[in-house]
């Protein structure tokens, strides 16, 4: 295990009804003047907001509001925002929604006390301080309520990049799972494959002797190969919604991840998707991942086993392990393709003609992760991903 | 899933040498003068306490100290420790140790700005304030290192109870596997003991559908089943030292536990055994909990043999699910006694006369957790403890 710390100070306020609570926290927490920032019209017609806005009154703390987040958040409605809090001094954002809402508040909550421009922290560049965000999350997929991470599209030239700091770590993050059961099966697809790949993404690691790490990842894998049907089958099922949402939290805040190399090609290569097609990340994940896999199975053929026999329950054979391997992969498609999730270009309405634009991008060459790829791995992944099938 | 909160803000810094950090992190969590607080003579004479104070000079932070927590900590070397804080204007306590120096810290941490008897806290009472705690851990067992709990035993009528308040959640704890390695054999046993024991606590629970939060358990679990034997076998197994380490933490600051009722009656039961006889509470519990387990195993069979078969490899028998759960009681038993640890009230040098006298101290009644034991319940487990064997 390798050296590692390990920083989570997010309070989770998990359960039905909990963002009635939210003003109450905001105050807790020190917030006098909030922006309240949410994407597109569900969550205003479905009443969240009007709720959110409610408790904020009652516990007496004035708000501003900035709508309009876009699935894939740019840098466009980060510089809005930030123009805005500045000008009505906005000390505190509580982001209401998905990753999309919650990675666009943590860019501005950046933004605001610097004088430069936020994009620098998405180019490598460390924040010294940032405002306080909080989350009422509506959608269990990318994990940001947990995380120090943020994603942001830069409109001119479609470039997708992250940043971390411990400084955008939520302060409190509301979990209700009710919240997440008007969601289309096709988005609840989406968020359950970004959240095993999330785990995927530390689970594939060159790092030995990491046993719990493994079994925790595991822990999550299992819960979504179980909990997933249940809630494709039916939205309402509160109880799969929470084991997901809870679960989309463990997969990302990295307890699963500490004390061990990590992979994220299949997220950067994912990233190129959704950046050109506009696609949901976890569409491109389901595309990508299992092609993924594929490529690099050899690199170590008993991890892939591992997986197989733990997570998709196949048989080891222990005469040819690299069977069990695939099997193991060729069940992830599977599963990925029974709750709905596109697997491979003409499914995801991805172009092959593009991959050379899309390898060119991500201009890959020093290499990093599980199996360090060039640009003739990626191209090859790619190809595998056009035209995978279950 | 039931409504929960989760906060576990400490920060884990992680691995060899880490202990040289302690200083720098002091300062990083705004502490100006620190009570060192520590148990036997192993950390001084293994030059960890010299190593603490050192990294402490070098951050320019000046300190006092106080050994000779006992490994059952004990009301009067708290309130000695609240004098010498109040005394030397202490703002911030380290503890270096086990469970024991770190729960002695918690009640010092709460004692030093309370008019009242910190005892208080430990018959019901919320604090109010408490002093920052930080931890420099050596063993793996008790959790403290990441929970907002500490267990004291009052000298008068040995009263063993606990307090609970994110006020004395640690701010950083440093935990270093290599420091683990010269445990003696049978301290290392308790410690897994310890931490499967906070891992079953949570496990054996009446709230169904919690996927998630089962599987998080089985991780611990299975690791544990991994990892001690190695362990067992070289004391010097770093790899072994750190999964454990991790795990002991992973098993009590309650993510495996949230949302979901909580049994907790065997640590009740053995609180009694530790409290009489002074044995190590890992110990007590090898004899109690598969009693426990026993006695209360037909109240969810299906539960025993999802234990059975997920953590101990046990096959399933689809026409007798009791005998798969018998069988994972068995094994369990088994592994600790594999591992070294009593199984009986003779290897742990309890003794049967003594069984009213303990279940009178316990005074059970109202019930609560898995399956509600009154009186009559209690000196059951205590007898087929008595005479378990393997």
């Amino acid at each position: 295990m390798e050296n590692f710390n390990f920083y989570s100070p997010t309070e989770f306020v998990f359960g039905r009804d909990r963002e009635n609570e939210c003003g109450a926290y905001v105050k807790k927490y020190g917030g006098k003047k909030v922006l309240i920032h949410y994407g597109g019209g569900s969550a205003v017609k479905s009443g969240l907001i009007d709720r959110v806005k409610k408790s904020l009154n009652d516990a007496g703390v004035p708000f501003v509001e900035l709508g309009g987040v876009h699935p894939n958040p740019i840098d466009t409605k980060v510089y809005e925002g930030i123009e805005l809090c500045r000008k009505e001094n906005v000390d505190f954002i509580v982001a209401v929604g998905g990753g999309s809402s919650i990675d666009s508040a943590k860019a501005i909550a950046m933004g605001v006390p610097y004088e430069g421009d936020f994009w620098d922290f998405y180019s490598g560049k460390a924040p010294a301080a940032a405002l306080p965000v909080a989350t009422v999350l509506t959608i269990a997929a990318a994990g940001s309520e947990g995380s120090g991470d943020s994603v942001i599209t830069k409109v001119d030239g479609m470039l997708k990049r992250g940043a971390g700091s411990d400084l955008i770590r939520p302060r409190f993050s509301i979990l209700n799972p009710a919240l997440t059961c008007t969601l289309p099966a096709y988005q609840t697809a989406c968020g359950v494959t970004d959240i095993m790949a999330h785990v995927f993404e530390r689970y594939f690691t060159n790092t030995t002797e990491v046993e719990i790490t493994d079994r925790l990842c595991e822990a999550v894998l299992c819960t979504m190969v179980k909990e997933a049907p249940r809630v494709i089958a039916d939205p309402n099922n509160y109880e799969a919604r929470a084991n997901i949402m809870w679960a989309g939290m463990v997969a990302h805040n990295n307890v699963c991840g500490v004390g061990r190399g990590q992979d994220w090609n299949s997220h950067a290569i994912e990233h190129e998707l959704s950046a050109m097609y506009d696609c949901a990340h976890g569409a491109g994940l389901a595309v990508i991942m299992p092609s993924w896999m594929e490529y690099v199975m050899n690199h170590n053929v008993m991890r892939f086993a591992q997986m197989a026999t733990r997570v998709f329950g196949c048989a080891m054979n222990f005469e040819n392990p690299a069977e069990t391997a695939k099997a193991g992969i060729k069940a992830f498609r599977a599963f990925l393709k029974s709750i709905g999730m596109p697997i491979n270009f003409a499914e995801l309405g991805a172009k092959v003609e593009d991959i050379p634009e899309m390898v060119r991008k991500l201009n890959p060459g020093n290499g990093w992760g599980f199996q360090p790829l060039k640009a003739a791995d990626v191209t090859e992944i790619y190809n595998i991903a056009a035209k995978a099938s279950v």
